[in-house]
């Protein structure tokens, strides 16, 4: 299982968000990703706008906790928008173009869950990306296909729209092959402003996704808690794990909904129905 | 520009065929991709038959001048049947994924050149594997799926014939793209008891391709080479690169011809010509 | 914590010791080390005698779980004596040259445990290490350090003595620097045909050592578990971890004790004492 | 043989260093390094000063012209002190903690060259570092042992006496092992504010030096380099090696000698003379 967390909000270091000292929010919310206990040792990947409209990805299959570039370059990128994920293989190979999160322009996908039964209905789903689309597929997994079928249906313009269109489709593929309960997934993507995230599985028993409540109100009721002081008002956090010993922190992101935060960090809810071709 | 080279015959040390000192025979042959002054740094790989039917592969996305445990694994494997490459990305990743051999059951694959306008013409090329076996593509390379084009066309049954139908469908989907002279390959393949070699271009200009004259005359010809003491009589070697000092050792391949070395030493050399579809 | 196991016997596919099927014995030694559970992440190496006298190794700073060279490699090495190491870096990098198991000459050497304090007395350590010995070492792990001054004390004339001499040395330096309690280990070490192991710490609370019982017997016993009949009756198991669900498999080696298995499987073990300088 | 470049001066993006297109000045520079005809493939590093303090590192193993991680982070790191280095291995192993620039506190340090018959000297030379310093030293290289001696002379208060100490001492301990010329070097160093750089070889040839002239008038005379119009009149490049076709740009540092170039862009020349004990 991956994990994954994205933040937005005004810039802050990578370090405060991915190895702040044990007893921080975030470092909880990490506590199984980059920690010693985690078997999440298949990859990782970072990504952040920083210069430039194009998110910069640094990805690497050496576990992270192992990794000694990620601790150097997590003190030195401040950024207002970043996505972390921690990979656990589910068959494809471990290398970097399989390792979250995915990039095409400028926008950001990363993805928690897999598709059942992809090697067999691989192929039709690859055959109705956008052939435009479709060089730029550098991996093989099922998450990178997911994100060039919402791009084909038109994730640039309605993210919502687009990724329920994706999901109908695998589902009518994966129906057509006689296999139930194709698709489960959290999932997040993000434009450079707008961080859109979903929580959806065919069989109506996603995985765990939540979000930060008010960092404000945290800061007051844990003073104890160091990061709540570095983080900034506008914090937004998204996670794929629940942390268990700081509840208030955070609210449950419901059963087939999606969600967005943007810029300022207003935020919206919304059921999550796939659309079928 | 990638290198290969195979060997088959009695089972001789790996070590003899990639590592032997300055003035052997195959020293030269690999030179430069496994010598300090090679620019093929994007990965390497060998395969080869030991144990089973299904020959094992060992590659890694180091340069193989750096790889330790490649000088201790070529100690240690005996064989009578070796494929190794150098690889030299022309644009995909480096990843352990797309280093050559590839294998499909008892066969490897390796493959020198490229096929021009590949990512436009991926899609169709892709389209046309078989069913059953576009699942087992595992990297991006255009190599890889000229592979699965042939065993789409029946490699396991007529290789000739079905790299004939393979490159002549790339020609044809080339052609309907717009893409003149598309396929660049000297080709290797094998099933555990026989190797193929292929030399063909579009264009009509291939990549040189060589194989051994008799080890026992150049034993004679030349006792100051310590490796043909080592190599058995029944020693065949191909190779995607000239020797510029050693002639006699080695007999070109001619343009647009295959050939092939069967387990007891025997060789056959036939016109190549690409079936289109 | 580190994680090995040693083999002698006749010789067997290395497969079949370290990726057997879930019911196996050594499956279940290793499960923790190459399962999907096990946080040992830092780096593997296995080390074996094949051609020549000096023993290969194939080490690799990735998870041994996601290693596909290992894989290919163990089933193709036929051996009858291995060593693997599954490393847990206590803080040194994580790099091929501390990735056990370590090789001098025809001698290997891994090590669980570790040197408390070893930053502060690593410098009178390394300088008691004979000067022609010194260049040899290659990495930067206590535990290398302690092989070489086995090495310096007569490790290839007579083991336990050399190992007692090296442990007293230690601890004699640890004194010297106000450390209590320097030395953690279960060692194994190697010449070619002769295994020994050490279970030993200054504190007198030592991690786990077990030997296998008779193979002969735990086949009889266990007509279920397929490896009991792969493995040939001279099959020798040194592991430092206990099987939790096959207690007649295994017999564990007492506190402060070293043993010894011959190439032609007789045992014996006897009591460690370090000697102080 | 290696190769660096250190730039100084306002702020600029490392991919403007490294990266910027082929007939921009310092493109040229790195040409053989970063370029696909290098040999240069044992590891590369870069360091830079960006926040906090202390320099931030990344360095990689594989060879620097595949890496898709630095060319990510190079459109990111904005810096107006940055080391870049290309490693050829003279022996030691290629991993991460050989690769230059090294760093002790808020200092980075990195070297071309190496000290002939280091193996045999090594135990003399490290024996000479402080105490205190000695557990920092993580590989095991000839660069950073002199690094290490360096900083034990007072490196951190006069660099240039520490370094003439440094060079001493290893030309007094080889002079004992009958080892003569021992040290070759260019080395670069750096705390954050003022750069230094070192060329001098024990034997009087030694390996190239150039540092940038002036910018601005280069942007005059070469309107038709692009880089020119980027960097700010501030900045000052050391580099290794020499540009064959924009000789007006560079100017050679003499034999035996040292050089400066503080926050504020002067620069100051001097003599190199080693101190021996």
């Amino acid at each position: 299982m991956c994990r994954w967390m994205t933040y937005s909000g005004e810039p802050v270091l990578a370090d405060d968000l991915l190895f702040r000292p044990v007893h921080s929010l975030i470092d909880q919310a990490l506590h199984s990703k980059l920690g010693a206990t985690t078997t999440n040792g298949d990859g990782f990947g970072i990504g952040w706008y920083g210069e430039g409209d194009v998110p910069a990805l640094f990805k690497s299959t050496e576990p992270a906790w192992n990794d000694e570039n990620l601790r150097e370059l997590a003190g030195q990128i401040r950024t207002g928008l970043l996505f972390a994920h921690i990979r656990a293989s589910t068959g494809t190979p471990v290398q970097r173009s399989n390792c979250h999160p995915f990039r095409h322009g400028t926008w950001m996908w990363m993805h928690n869950g897999g598709i059942t039964g992809f090697p067999t209905i691989k192929r039709e789903l690859v055959g109705a990306v956008a052939p435009e689309l479709y060089p730029h597929i550098e991996g093989s997994t099922d998450s990178e296909v997911l994100f060039y079928l919402a791009l084909t249906f038109g994730l640039r313009d309605d993210p919502p729209a687009a990724v329920e269109r994706a999901v109908g489709l695998v589902e009518e593929v994966a129906a057509g092959a006689g296999i139930r309960h194709p698709v489960q997934m959290t999932v997040a993507t993000a434009d450079g402003s707008t961080t859109w995230a979903f929580r959806y599985s065919s069989v109506g028993r996603s995985r765990s996704l939540y979000h930060s409540t008010h960092i404000g109100q945290l800061r007051r009721m844990h003073p104890e808690v160091p990061v709540f002081g570095t983080l900034p008002d506008t914090a937004r956090l998204i996670v794929s794990e629940p942390l268990r010993d700081m509840p208030d922190a955070w609210a449950e992101v419901p059963e087939s909904c999606w969600g967005m935060i943007t810029e300022d960090g207003r935020g919206e809810q919304h059921a999550f129905a796939p659309r079928r071709p």
